[in-house]
């Protein structure tokens, strides 16, 4: 490991790092004044280009970095080509943990202590926002999320994985990445959790993302596959962020501006994005709580396969014979627009528009599944959504034909966006 | 998280890759006829072209990618202007974890259950050996001696990091990353766990990596703050693996090999590169092991920081007023006259040429270092060597003027390389 970050606290309090950069960061967080809003990220401050942007430093942004589904599933193939003893423990995994695993969005392994088991995921990508306080945030939820979606809401720790780009000058990176050490970490801080180290390499693009890692007692996770006929679909965060974030780029790209500028104006879009990162940087936390309050019979998180893929995922893994039937999308205001405007490009509408750390997808007792959206927004001030329904079937997820679009406005904090 | 290997069991078998690649997988591996033997990586056999270099799948090479420690000190100095409740915690995590966490090669933290703590690490880096199988088995090695250099023996669950370069074709992408996720998979089944998942991205340059995690008493871990004037100091592998992997492909660039061609043959550097990549798949796990029975006052691993700046930060962080002495250096055969050779460029013998892999450096008692040394030769059929004492000092570490230097042959495993 190449940091650790307790050893932070201690050791480098005398390094040299120019304290002007440090007066900004700290200005843009609202610490002179006591005051939580925070001022958009501008080079300028910070005496970098006007034109800096983050997102150039990869060819692919966020979620889109990911290895597609089949050909992952190819490269995997050579796992069952174990011939030398292999088979045995894996066979012994099987009868031990019955499917645990299988079709989940965190590992579970039960550990030599106390009937707990270790719950971890790891994730990381591309920079897909120009800010990079708010993509350490974002990075940080993303990575949590798949511990949410089993339910787990305790986090033990977690470590970043950070890769610093050959193309940064000196000057932008002593910028920008300890604005992204410092928004992951705080969002760590405010899942309750802590980042005790990690590594950092420097490569061709920026990537950022991290581990998290819990123990649990039996009772802390919710195996994703007990969904019942009659049970309903509950969304927690709106689709559309992988839109709104490309639509921001476009403004300032005459040609494929115009692809959509009658749809959308600027401010549309710049309330979109603003939406995006709001929705991307918030923990659904809160949501892996009131699983367990609600009874959830099992969840999954919406991220690069989008909508439809996870869902498909999920059914796939239900030990029951049911599928899944999506009639609702809700997406950031204005998005369906402009991905209809764009034909196949995003897919949005037929559930394949990838999301970064988009909301937990959850199967819940119809009864009860009003309840826990009202909890949600009460708890957290955010909507969330029935979007489908449970039924008999071959353990597959379908949208219907024409899905009712529920436009979901730019969150407005304090009067002002984020 | 993108992919779950248990899942791979059940669900993967239907895939149609190429059937020619498995037995030819198979056959480097020594499947088809039971021995154990297995024939170096070739190209040709895979279809791929003769000149086809995994190491050209990046601009650097294991662990040089690694931000340098003054630049990663200047990164992490963002994290002092927390100010905002975060000091609280660290100082909360200071005062009740004694200083667990600094300088250690793992992380430690306390979790919620039983006493217990989670000890983890990560790390990721670029191809530095060409046959993919083999480099798989380095990034296992190398991410499991984190945990192993703090004493602990088992390791609860592992993940897999993974990028594919973009520079692949598809045929070299589903030769090689294969035999990568294999070459992992197994020195993870060496070492007792398995590799639960993980995630795979697309990136310019190739890195391959992974996180390790366990869950421990007290009693099975080794805080590294405990060395007493009068320790000796054990190294478990030897140096050189650097100098060794840049000499082997400095063997089709002419300029390069004119450099060292009157210090050493082809059949030399052959031997040295075997010997290094025999050195860097071999797990310390036993060296671990013994580091208990011996009663060791701590260790760290010898990787990208050389065996002087590993030495440094362990002597930085001894309870007692300790400094480290080093008179040996075990050097795998004719690489420190190559290095000699080179200048300035290694610096072996100053101990800061980067390892990847490398061995525990371990502070025992006096009494214990030779019996130590004997039995991991007689379990393991490897040396390890006492180079350097403990002697009463302000926490540093150094080299004696003129080290006395071990050449190390290359193993020959059952009358055969490799």
């Amino acid at each position: 490991m190449s940091f650790d970050f307790n050893r932070t606290m201690g050791d480098y309090i005398h390094t040299n790092i120019a304290q002007d950069n440090v007066s900004m960061v700290r200005l843009e967080l609202g610490q002179s004044d006591q005051i939580p809003l925070r001022r958009p990220f501008d080079p300028l401050i910070h005496d970098l280009d006007p034109h800096f942007k983050l997102t150039r430093f990869a060819d692919l942004k966020g979620r889109g970095c990911k290895v597609p589904q089949e050909v992952l599933n190819k490269l995997l193939e050579g796992f069952q080509q174990d011939e030398n003893g292999h088979n045995e423990q894996s066979h012994f995994l099987h009868m031990t943990m019955t499917k645990i695993g299988i079709g989940m969005d965190a590992a579970v392994v039960p550990i030599r202590h106390g009937g707990l088991s270790l719950v971890q995921t790891t994730d990381y990508f591309y920079p897909l926002v120009d800010d990079p306080f708010i993509m350490g945030k974002i990075a940080c939820s993303n990575v949590l999320s798949d511990l949410y979606a089993m339910g787990v809401t305790e986090c033990d720790n977690m470590l970043m994985l950070l890769s610093v780009s050959t193309k940064m000058t000196e000057k932008e990176r002593d910028v920008v990445i300890p604005l992204i050490m410092k928004g992951f970490k705080e969002t760590a801080f405010e899942a309750g959790t802590t980042v005790t180290g990690g590594q950092t390499v420097v490569n061709p693009w920026c990537t950022i993302g991290g581990v998290a890692t819990t123990v649990c007692q039996p009772n802390e996770f919710i195996i994703p596959d007990n969904a019942v006929v009659g049970d309903v679909l509950v969304l927690t965060k709106p689709l559309g962020t992988q839109v709104a974030v490309n639509a921001h780029q476009w403004v300032d790209q005459q040609d494929k501006w115009n692809r959509i500028k009658l749809i959308v104006s600027e401010e549309d879009v710049r309330k979109a994005y603003q939406r995006a990162m709001d929705s991307m940087a918030r923990l659904n936390k809160v949501a892996a709580k009131l699983m367990h309050k609600y009874n959830a019979h099992g969840a999954t998180d919406v991220t690069g396969f989008g909508l439809l893929g996870h869902a498909q995922t999920l059914a796939k893994h239900q030990k029951n014979e049911v599928s899944f039937v999506i009639h609702n999308l809700p997406v950031i205001a204005k998005m369906a627009s402009v991905a209809k405007a764009c034909g196949n490009m995003f897919q949005l509408l037929q559930g394949h528009s990838a999301e970064t750390s988009g909301g937990l997808l959850i199967c819940l007792p119809r009864e009860q599944a009003a309840a826990y959206c009202k909890d949600i927004e009460k708890v957290e001030g955010y909507q969330a959504w029935i979007i489908g329904i449970v039924e008999k079937g071959n353990r597959t997820a379908r949208i219907i034909d024409k899905p009712r679009v529920i436009e979901v406005p730019a969150k407005e904090k304090d009067g002002e966006l984020w």
